[in-house]
């Protein structure tokens, strides 16, 4: 009822504004994988049911105990979309952010990878990337799909693009969870074999940083094909992950971008993260 | 529930931080002037039950159609100032945010100024300021007092300042609401007289621009005793407004800061702004 | 000698890097229009002599007093562009960099608009640009072509884009100096007709301003062809101008992007105002 | 005689600025221990001829193979400070740049530190800051001192503050030379005992990562009553060492800002890292 007053008044004092507006829908699928139904926003830019065309993609991922729904309740992603399409530093395109995780951590899922319980990585390329690609007009190809996250969201992005290279051409890590070999989340003494317990565990049996100790050439030389970006804050209790992907990844000569600006590890940071990785996912898309 | 599993998640995932962890309390007073009560919030410093000592304060003004609580919701005023503190940017403060709205435009009323039934600015001078500044320790001077608002709050803000320049040290405008003489807000040919009536006119009576135009070399002097800040939005349909303020008081001799933004009239470009509006605050207060 | 060294032991210190690495060479050409040599710099992309292909161009613009060498030596435009091009802000691109004035204003000719003794704009679009684009691997067309300057080429960019806009896509203009009917510049009480007094009665009769108060609807459908941004410091003793310009752009329906920085009219602004100039120019290139 | 009609041009042109306007000279002291003249620039800010009273000072260190020029003709110092100062982001301060290098960097000495022939750490603390600060008001307590530096200077500034915490509030260390054990600098296979050899012998023998990993307590408290900042390019070649300083600070629980920007070991970066540096030193400035 105060919404509705609320929305009348906005229309009553703003003049028609030419900026770009896109649009927010909520979907979902039921995964065969997952036994149950996954839920995710996709961000429409302006004049998508009209144009008929074809849109880049990125998939842009939650962290730990939050859901499909924080990039755009506390990220404010619609709106920083919206205004760096309007000057142009970000293209159009499609955004897609899928559930993989809750806040009651110890008892619902939380991951990107597949775990005892949770395939969530066959599901997200077996199932979700085709599902959405199909039904949303992806263009679909290497050159005009990127991934970026938060937190552990931040680390799924980096393995997805680790693992599969051919299928992203950059990748937005933000203060990303990329390893827990020093127990950096949760600690090393919990014994208890919880869905909790079970993240933790994937994302050390998939971490970012032996993933580049141990690549071969013909790896590393794929790795080359996707640009990278990785930017965690100066008092993030996970820089030191970050500072070392960035340092190994030099070493073996594929390039990244690496920045730490002043923070921590909240919504703030990550909020401001989007106006550098919508661009950069941009200029990194094929012409 | 689930909130409670978030924070205890979040206890056992984060490290002991040392930075800066003001709190936002909500608070109220019943007023004698407006024959209602009247909720603000404050935020008191980390530290502020157990410090004894006084502090500086900002009076943080909000829009048209929002309340009291929209700087911590909508603008997260909370945790921009924590990180601002944290690196000596701004200073610890206390910062009041009193409503003086609400969304329902045409049955509530909204609006800084005195209008017939709604004496706001006798109010906050007679009876909200002593009040809050007896209860919050607050210092109490012209040097470490300031003002800053968005939209009707920006204008509320500055005329404000303008009226009563031996309270404030400084005043920050955020595409600020400053005349309705070209029926900028509401259009002009709105006859009906609700409170979004009484609210254009009394903005129309209070013009900050006129201010300008009229004032004698005695008020101009007592003018440049305020350190002043206008923000605007280069596509904000209120900036013709926030120019000729600045144009105004430059050719008046009485010094402002003035920026142009990208952005429009939204909590994208108030959120942001909050970043140089409390450091502009805590520059200018008295040492 | 000192440089000979410096150089040397820059090589010693420094490992290889795979940054990008533009190079500025200075050529000139003899213009049948002015009667005389005029000397240019030309910023040539990383890999120019190799590439075989062609170019976008920018042309940049100095400012009264100074010359060719002004945005190299002063404005530091080489290492910028490098960098902004290293992270794929800017694409590699031409910049050219003519003539147009010196520091003894009163005995030499500056200026880009026609006078009497100082065809300027023909030489420009007649000689210059024809010249300069068959000898350096230009693209040449609208879609590939910027132009963008300070103070008074930030008004002979205005003006050149306003009058031509079938050759540029978009226009950059810092601090400029788009008309003297207020005696901006120079004041207005000096009779003696030397040069600077043709420059700033050249300025008053190419106004930028009045340009759009008197253009028909089929200009300003033609001005719509370009993209404006128009930049100028809060203090800058030539705001007045350039808040006008975008106002009556705007109201005409030409969006333009608009800029206050901090800053008065020096290097420090025009130095920062590149890394947004080569970016917008960059972004409004056609694909 | 060009350089008289420009500032002649200038005085016409310009309408007088209220803006701060500091000036800088160029000094110069006999030192016993150097057995040589050592110059040095000094900035001193508007109004210090007349206003009698004493000033914060910094130390403004240069790299190797430059020279107490550097900051003011390269880093724009001046400019860039007047406009701190201006907004109120920097106090009024009196900045010191001495010299320490020079070009030929294989026969003249360069560095900070003492080595066999070169006793600079000696000279800088016995015989400069004494003889400076006695000659130009400078208030001369730790509450009112900071030191800053790039590369070399970096690496000294932040040793010098590792050694003398009682002498600076704050440490401002820009693309940081911080220890050359892995021969970060001229290799590891030069032996042939040139100055540039001396001074690369110096920088690994009073490595300053070393300084934390031995500290004792004590030592670490002291350390700790200093701000620390350090800023590196993401593409510089020193950045290990900077990110092992930050890191080893912290496990030290010696708090550090870190930040690493987009760049390379260059003066975009070092004349951008102004902006941050004199406002960081002004706030931990006591009142």
């Amino acid at each position: 009822m105060k919404k509705a007053f609320f929305l009348l008044s906005l229309a009553l004092l703003l003049p028609a504004l030419s900026a770009h507006a896109g649009k927010v829908v909520t979907d979902s699928m039921q995964s065969v994988t997952l036994g149950s139904e996954v839920k995710f926003n996709v961000y429409l830019p302006d004049g998508f049911d009209q144009s008929g065309k074809k849109y880049p993609v990125v998939y842009l991922l939650h962290g730990l105990s939050d859901d499909y729904q924080a990039w755009v309740q506390r990220g404010n992603m619609q709106t920083v979309l919206d205004e760096l399409i309007g000057t142009g530093e970000a293209c159009e395109m499609i955004v897609v952010m899928p559930n993989a995780g809750g806040p009651d951590i110890r008892n619902t899922w939380n991951g990107y990878f597949n775990m005892p319980g949770w395939n969530y990585e066959d599901f997200f390329f077996k199932e979700f990337l085709p599902f959405v690609e199909a039904k949303y007009r992806v263009i679909g190809d290497k050159g005009h799909r990127a991934v970026m996250g938060l937190s552990m969201g931040g680390g799924g992005s980096t393995v997805y693009a680790q693992r599969h290279p051919d299928l992203f051409s950059s990748c937005y890590a933000m203060s990303a969870w990329l390893d827990n070999k020093g127990g950096e989340v949760g600690g090393s003494g919990n014994a208890k074999k919880d869905c909790f317990y079970y993240v933790r565990e994937a994302v050390r049996n998939h971490s970012a940083l032996d993933f580049i100790d141990t690549a071969d050439e013909e790896t590393l030389s794929r790795l080359r094909t996707v640009a990278w970006f990785i930017d965690c804050g100066d008092d993030d209790y996970l820089l030191d992950l970050n500072v070392a992907l960035h340092q190994k990844m030099r070493n073996h000569k594929v390039k990244s971008e690496f920045r730490v600006r002043n923070g921590v590890h909240n919504w703030e940071y990550w909020h401001l993260a989007l106006r550098w990785a919508f661009p950069f996912a941009t200029r990194n898309f094929s012409e």
